[in-house]
């Protein structure tokens, strides 16, 4: 779990929130650490989301991300607990996390998580 | 709001009505400043639209999204007031406009509001 | 109207015209010129279709479009005017065209019509 | 026609019927003859299908597209005598073959055929 | 038939089996041989899933891959044969195992096979 | 001879004269007709130039370019006569001219011609 | 002349002063406004340097090219200007200005000022 | 030897003799027969050349490239025989031939042969 | 200074002495922490040398570069104490490390220093 | 040592003996494995030579590089022994053998040596 960190999430109103449109982040720089081997795991983040009520801020984003770099997590369940987060603190009509992982023994990993349905009237977006 | 930059906007008449043919420009060279740092910020934008009756003339529009330059506004806003104000001018049959912004702090964000349903009868583009 | 650059368009008959299959030509060099500035426009051009009894000729397609050459006529009109010209000549199944213009005051523009309903048993083709 | 061609392919049992996958054979090399000017024409051919019980094998593939290699024939024609030529030797649940040719007077086409519809169960595969 | 093989894979329990996320494994190296040249054959493989309840160890996955090293397989054959391997272990919701062989004979093949349906509510990845 | 279009250029002062910068222009849009078939020739076009005491004004140079779009001449000798036109004109201390012309026969043509010799103290610019 | 912008230039000191190693920044964001017609110009800019005892600071340097965002200059003068200022307050063994300018009227500008011989002994960076 | 085929070069006079500049002709489309295997082989060829009193005819340079079509011969052999037919031709002041062959066994070739030395005056071109 | 680190490093013998090859490594994940904001910094870095007697393990490499993780130092400075860690380690005959940052303040920095001169018989490498 | 392995090595007498020409083969298919981990690892090689009166057959060098697929040799020697073996067998004017790996531990390394000098009237080729 990882309430504490979430605790740096910072929102902000969002300013349209009568129109179902989409917001994406694509966040260039994260790094954990595999919980096995100890070895510092990079990864690419695409965070997209169809806000209800309000919007993150993208500094406390930043300052959030960074909690990881040093803790030892999966792929799987980074994924799934940054997108827990955000939906806890934003409450947003519809969000989807994606990592994308550097290579290791040859693979190169993506892991896809999705809260709620995407509104029908929401636009495509670049990320899909 | 942004009643006297909405005012630059003209239009001319669509040559084709009859038919659901879809528009997209690309504007390359946009920027804003952060209303929060005070720091330029800068973007490109995608606008797509099937017109109705009234198509938007490009000069117009590049003089319009100039008065950005020097106006201190949120990722979020931009967009969607840049598509209120040309949905006021041209009440199009549907408008889509897309704003991608360069890196801040790692993360790179892209912002996309609709207006209105795309007429199932409309192509593709490339833009989607 | 564009009548007499209309005559020049040639046809042969489908070879398969029992099957809706989809054919695509990428016109990579078209120019016209901008009737409010008298400066040259340059485009390339995707014409799709599925063919009825008839398929367009490429060296009657080729010089058809040299007809533009010199001729002032807006993205919006000459779009429109190419697929009203070809699908009076050659009565597809459905036609698309879509024109894309090099840049203008930073602005990139492409315009895409569409005539009848693609067969939904037509194959997608490369162009979308 | 091309019986005698066509007489070139070769099959061997699918290793698994039950299962509807894809098969895609991307063919980089292929080479006709124009049947107008007698010019060279090349181009690459993408054949995907869902086999019912039998399989293309590779190298007779191979052999049956060379024997175009000096045969005069238009792009939508041989586009779908290839479809028709191994529709009648493999009997697939679906197949489409698509031609891309390289750049003729400024035009480059792109043909494609299909028959039969694609199981929905099939998987999307890498070429659509 | 290659049970000894897929007792090399290993799993771990699905830290999140209540949402049915998407896990893509890219590999980047794979070689088998040829059973009818006993030439070597190279491919990039992804490996696509929902998880149920088990997720695959990486580590192990990469050692079962490279049992097919030196084994004569063909391509249609290998790739049916991994995904049953990982359906048997894993009993995912959903899967798909695509292999993209390297050039033959100017031929390069991508075969898609695929185990149950996409739950509708699974995200769409990157790999399609 | 061009002597009546060359007349169309125009100059202004070397703002830095003392230093021996380079200067680069992709004129991205160029046309002209082949003297042979009548056909529309297409290229793009590299000035890369060290002033001496004036440098080429962009919007004369732009339409200075444009005579030569109804005009019939050669790939070798237009190059070498827009070299000789600017030579005239700006006398530089070095100049190159480098033409790109789109595929005709399946064969793409690259001519570069070069006024002086390149001062040793000059930078090596982007075009080499 | 630029007294007062430049002033806003910090550095400093070089941790290795003995040692003539290479340093590259490219500045993906800049914008000044053109003389002439009052619309705003957007480049990028690369600048590269050997350093004898003083580096810039890069926050400094942002804010010093960000003056020039509502100024009228030209091309050729603005990349001179700012290799003058920054050889003013650094003093560099050898320093290189290279501005990429967005396309106007169909041309790409690119500008090139170097300031000292790079010496021999320096390597080749990325930029060149 | 190729006599009779290279009677099919034709030249014109070189419009520009007094001028060392660079004539470079990719060949985008080329095929031969391999002498061992009988298989068809697939190259692109780089003619690059600073002309003596004769320039090479694009045209009958297409129609003797054709005449390898069905010809056998090798990669190492094809490229000087090019070579030495354009040079006794031609007679250039300098001559390169670059062949670059596709896929074959898992390997791509590039054969690279050159006739007198580069005047030092003549500039580098697109190719090199 | 870095002792400790560099302490990690573990080297191999040179098993060719008597040549001078070259070797170079692109090391694709990198991380800092910029001393002045505490922020972490990300780059690639690439190390290309002529051995001597000793060639580096990678292994110990990819520890040694850990060891910078959480470590607050400048771009110039660390470039510079990595080549001098290595260079202590292995004596090499040449030796050059380039680091390249992530975009910072809309600027990405490039820091290239070296040891030695380059053997005038090592051959170019990849990297240059 | 690999004497046997250099047996299978084939050879033809070079066609165009008194001319320095440049041939380069890419082998985009390599595998060896990791004589301290037991692992697998793949490469491309480059090999580039100038031909004194022989010259290497393709298929015996397919078939020469397969030996190394199920042995343990590191990267620097595999790419020296490569580069002895054929220069024993072709005695060349000149040869380079690069092997690029691909990534392990987040590091690409590519190996390039080089034996002779390459003659100066040789041509530059492809690869460099």
């Amino acid at each position: 779990m990882s309430e504490n960190a979430a605790d740096m999430l910072e929102t902000f109103p969002n300013p349209h929130p009568g129109r179902p449109y989409l917001i994406e982040h694509h966040v260039q720089e994260f790094t954990s650490v595999c919980p096995k081997t100890g070895q510092p795991d990079y990864a690419t983040i695409l965070i997209r989301y169809v806000a209800a009520l309000q919007c993150v801020e993208l500094k406390s984003l930043k300052l959030y991300l960074q909690t990881y770099r040093n803790r030892g997590i999966f792929y799987e369940d980074v994924t799934n607990v940054i997108l827990n987060d955000l939906v806890q603190c934003l409450h947003p009509r519809w969000m989807q996390v994606q990592t994308s992982w550097s290579v290791r023994g040859g693979i190169r990993s993506v892991i896809t998580a999705e809260h709620g349905s995407k509104p029908q009237e929401a636009p495509a977006g670049e990320g899909s």
